[in-house]
């Protein structure tokens, strides 16, 4: 597309024309939505368009979420959560945030040890080792030292495993069921298909199987093992478990096709090191008002392994703290207090947000609304909130106007996370933002989710939204 | 983002209540639009729903833009073009598309010749010899052999230009005012930037200029230079013109705020070649009913020379080859034609466009719509259509619920673009899908605008609404 001025001649749009007809289309985008008109929202216009140009101007999440992953992977209980841990304070201190703080949060410590190693024995080519691209599952046990090498099975399904019953014993199940790509929410497909990953070793080791291999849980064909959280059942002997990269699982599917015996070797030294202390990082924008009623944004800080999880919470912590930075930019005094929390340990269950309702420092504080941004730092699309309560999330369609001219149409139930689960649980409004999901799982949890792959822009986007919705909530309250 | 299963405490979400909360979040995107019920919609679920599976199964588009791009970049009356238009023209056979045919354009050459020099002379530091990113603008002439070196002023609009009146005389004219980033929609900071490309070399040339450097129109920061088309005015002096990447124009900037004499060097060989003959690519479904009332997608062949163009504009034309694909696959008949057109020479001035209306082959056919698909391969957010018709514009926004569960909230009025203008002059209906245009200034014109930056889904997802929209619009005509 280039042509939108023409000096020479009138057979192409000239610039009023394309500028208008860009304009008619956000426009049009504006008008799309028909909603309750709200004193609200015309009350802080003049706020959240403040905020947007602030933020489209000066486009600092991007920068924070540099700081934030430049210092490697921030592993549960690694070296790299706790500098993180540092430095996300450091950044609250600098951006003036009120009662900027540390809760401690005890986590559990798992290592993944020496790179994993691989390989496919193909009966039919006994001299080919074939490589296999394999991540070992967060919470996994490791190997023997010299590996386990066993004949592989392959199923779909938890119900196809079963009826195969002890037929498995003494092997390696690899579970291939691919994430649904005919589902067009890519949260759906993974929903769909992660079973696998979390329960698949407790399925087969019941049966007698040494190891679990599971295709990793993306929509596109690379080399990449995404790893993740997997669980052990408390009565089920452990066995080692990995991910395997889509194409090394559609290479050993191929391979399992031929009816030849297929064993692979699978070598891991990964293994859990014990409780750790660890913390939250916390800090505010006390309100004028009514200091005690809060209104939180955060994400988590700990991340994977393979890389720096730039979207999987880095994004989420930048938005959060760039959305108070904003705030505090324009010079606006919230009534109630919005708080930026970094939350310690979503991957390995959450321990920092149960810790969070647990810690002294909540006495006397009610919190209001918990924002959690977890999804990605790719381009907002659309709202969640209230849960299933249906008046607030009249009123979140009707504030929605404040931030429909960066294009936010969607609003809908739900909003919740695993952060801020046990908040929600005692009453504070879950509220999301809703982000462009189509990329999200092509990085998610493998080396791919640096911060080249996060656009400043679209983050930016989703701290503006924040910063809004968090402003209007903290003095509108509930 | 990780835990949505949990076999070993209820403390976490479960796999139900997180498939519920994406469900209901679908759902509530679903249901953000109220539309008038239209008979339409209900009688087309089945078919939208089959085009929007299929598509997301297959994901031909990303193949298809693969097989465009990998005969490397399409400049206008290049080699590359002319292997494209054999490309497309044997992909629509392959495909079975009916009446494939070439059609005549003759379009005007240009040629870069070798890669542009450019150096900065700081007169403060007479030993160091700065390299400056540039990129010749498409249309420029080049310099004499040895280059022109001359002093540089910067400006940042015509008003300044002209205030400094002959004192540009001998010197560089450098405009550097970059695209208003507090502008939501990119197209319309790209509008407001973008004349300085287009006519500053006329503006310069008339008050004695001798080259004009103009900053590379994207919101990034980075050594990329983009290029675009400049147009010279009949009566003034022409001379050559280059877009500086924008990490040259910050430096350049940042020297000349010195107010000692900046100099810069620049060398281009870039020349016009005349005219060339080169040919759109038609394929058809022929219409069951009234083969002669067509429904038009299509894109544009050419690209610039400093990458493959996958997003300017292969993905239109990947995207529209996959959207005839989907409804042939599914075995739809449309009652009038749908036809895939491959234009010629956008870049340049839409020649092909222009070409298409005239070809003797429009004789006795009538366009009712027409749907140009070139901002991108990024993931659909919008639809627009109908120019400025508010009936048409009512049944597109009922349509659009048939391709709402792929996340397509936004429809507004416009639609048009460059290679259909002739067409929408003659009444055909522009339609077209808005995609998000974020990221698509970082790539445009530039080097970066390669195959991996085009996602797969989001591409496909355009294809699918495409078909879907152009299958409705066959059926049930204007």
């Amino acid at each position: 597309m280039t042509r939108i001025f023409s000096n020479s001649s009138g057979r192409k749009h000239s610039a009023a024309s394309v500028i208008a007809i860009a304009a008619a289309v956000l426009l049009g985008l504006a008008a799309g939505i028909s909603c309750a008109p709200d004193r609200t929202v015309s009350r802080y216009r003049e706020a959240a368009d403040g905020l947007r140009r602030a933020g489209l101007a000066d486009e600092k999440a991007h920068d924070m979420l540099r700081r934030i992953t430049d210092g490697g992977p921030r592993l549960t209980g690694s070296a790299g959560a706790a500098a993180a841990v540092d430095m996300t304070r450091k950044m609250m201190e600098e951006l003036g945030f009120d009662n900027v703080h540390l809760e401690p949060v005890t986590v559990e410590c798992w290592e993944r040890g020496e790179p994993e190693e691989a390989r496919i024995f193909d009966s039919g080519q006994p001299a080919a080792e074939l490589p296999l691209s394999v991540s070992a599952l967060g919470g996994s046990i490791g190997t023997p030292p010299g590996g386990i090498t066993a004949p592989v099975v392959e199923v779909r399904s938890f119900d196809e495993l079963d009826g195969l019953g002890t037929a498995v014993a003494g092997k390696i199940v690899f579970f291939n069921r691919p994430m649904d790509r005919t589902l067009v929410e890519p949260f759906a497909a993974y929903g769909g298909a992660a079973d696998q990953r979390v329960n698949g070793a407790a399925r087969a080791g019941r049966l007698g199987a040494v190891a679990v291999l599971v295709r990793s849980l993306t929509f596109r064909i690379d080399d990449h093992p995404h790893t993740g959280l997997m669980e052990y059942a408390p009565d089920v002997p452990k066995i080692p478990a990995a991910a395997v990269s889509t194409s090394g699982a559609e290479k050993l599917s191929e391979l399992l096709k031929s009816g030849r015996p297929i064993s692979v070797r699978l070598k891991m030294s990964c293994r859990d090191m014990g409780p750790v202390p660890s913390a939250n990082v916390v800090g505010d924008i006390r309100g004028t008002e009514r200091p005690d009623e809060i209104i939180l944004v955060g994400g988590h800080l700990d991340s994977w392994d393979l890389a720096v999880g730039a979207h999987d919470d880095g994004a989420g912590c930048a938005a959060s703290l760039e959305a108070l930075r904003l705030i505090k930019a324009l010079g606006l005094r919230p009534k109630r207090t919005i708080r930026a929390v970094m939350f310690m340990d979503e991957e390995f269950g959450g321990t920092g947000g149960r810790f969070y309702v647990q810690d002294a420092a909540r006495r006397g504080e009610r919190h209001l609304v918990a924002m959690e941004s977890d999804r990605g730092g790719f381009l907002p699309v659309g709202l969640a909130g209230g849960g299933s309560d249906p008046a607030f999330q009249r009123r979140l369609k009707a504030w929605s106007a404040l931030v429909r001219p960066l294009g936010v149409m969607a609003v809908g139930p739900g909003g919740g996370g695993v952060d801020i689960g046990p908040l929600v649980k005692q009453g504070a409004v879950p509220v999301s933002v809703v982000p462009n999901a189509q990329p999200y799982f092509d990085v998610h949890h493998s080396a791919l989710d640096v911060l080249a792959s996060v656009h400043p822009r679209e983050l930016e986007m989703q701290a503006i939204i924040l910063a809004t919705l968090a402003y209007v909530l903290a003095q509108e309250g509930l």
